[in-house]
């Protein structure tokens, strides 16, 4: 079984948008850490798909050996950058706010990737009167309880997998999820006030989504 | 921030069925670890749903510390039963194995749980004709590869999670998913052979799924 070096290359290869790989690239300007952005183009995805591992995008090319699947290439990353937990009930709490951010997300990509127009309609219908509105006020009173971060009361790598996938979902959902959620607002402001971040923002590529 | 105990009690809340408790479960027996295994009635749950966080099941009660998030919890009690990766690189390939096979109970999901019936038809044609064997080839080549294991080629908690899960995942679709694919079943059986598995699945309540 070959593993990477100590100090490895690492290449993440995506779509020229933020969307699945947005956080792993946050938490790689948070820690300082060198890679190698490769971004393709939307009409490039069709030859690129049968050589990636079960035909998705983000993959992280570690040393050269390629790993798929973004939440959990972020959790490798934050272990790196010391965002992950001081022991293993710490990460327990976070694992569960990232996967409930993600349960969120994966809500709303089942109504935006629904290919029948009318159904499509009626799933963003449930999702804005129903499902949102849960969502948002239970992640608002768990944002409040851990005074602007999303576990344990301080900066963990659930706040900027939520942060670097923000974007995302709003341009999914058409607004932004943060609006009337002073305390969702405030893990943003936490998460962007970072200096490293804050530079990551001001010089990554402009792109929709 | 409360914290269990070094040796704390264990509740885990769920239906009567395996479905999504069932990898928390067999983690528990594979370990050996006593735990209180609460199982309510599916007329019960509108009355219990509002009493959960996120209003999910199942959740784990640790030390009574209630949590939730089926795969969060699964990779928690993994550590404690030893079947967690030994170095950061090693937790991520097991971690990506896993989420491959929570991305196909996703699939799924996505078609079973469709409401419109003529949709759901639909969904469940693609599933069979596209998702299915795309996802079944790839993880059947996966278990060849690492020698009728998911990851890293030797017993980890992603071979107790898609076992643990395997019997909902047919129910799902009405039929075996291991059929011809004589690695994923090698996975089975290395899994089923374990003898406090076997003594669990001898023991456990019948369920339809």
């Amino acid at each position: 079984m070959s593993q990477p070096s100590a100090n490895p290359t690492y290449k993440l290869t995506y779509f020229n948008v933020k969307a699945l790989a947005e956080p792993i690239r946050v938490l790689f300007a948070y820690g300082g850490i060198d890679y190698e952005d490769v971004r393709f183009q939307r009409e490039e995805w069709p030859a690129i798909k049968p050589t990636m591992p079960m035909g998705q995008a983000p993959v992280l090319d570690v040393d050269g050996i390629r790993v798929h699947q973004s939440v959990s290439i972020a959790r490798y990353i934050a272990k790196k950058v010391g965002l992950s937990g001081a022991n293993d009930w710490e990460s327990l709490l976070i694992d569960v706010a990232v996967d409930t951010v993600n349960d969120l997300r994966q809500k709303i990509s089942i109504a935006q990737y629904e290919p029948d127009e009318a159904v499509k309609a009626k799933k963003f219908e449930v999702l804005k009167s129903e499902t949102l509105p849960f969502y948002l006020e239970k992640l608002e009173s768990i944002a409040k309880e851990n005074n602007g971060y999303l576990a344990l009361g301080k900066l963990t790598w659930a706040d900027l997998y939520f942060v670097g996938l923000l974007d995302y979902l709003n341009f999914m959902i058409g607004f932004d999820l943060t609006t009337d959620r002073p305390n969702l607002k405030k893990v943003v402001d936490n998460v962007t006030a970072i200096e490293s971040i804050k530079a990551w923002i001001a010089k990554r590529p402009e792109t929709e989504c």
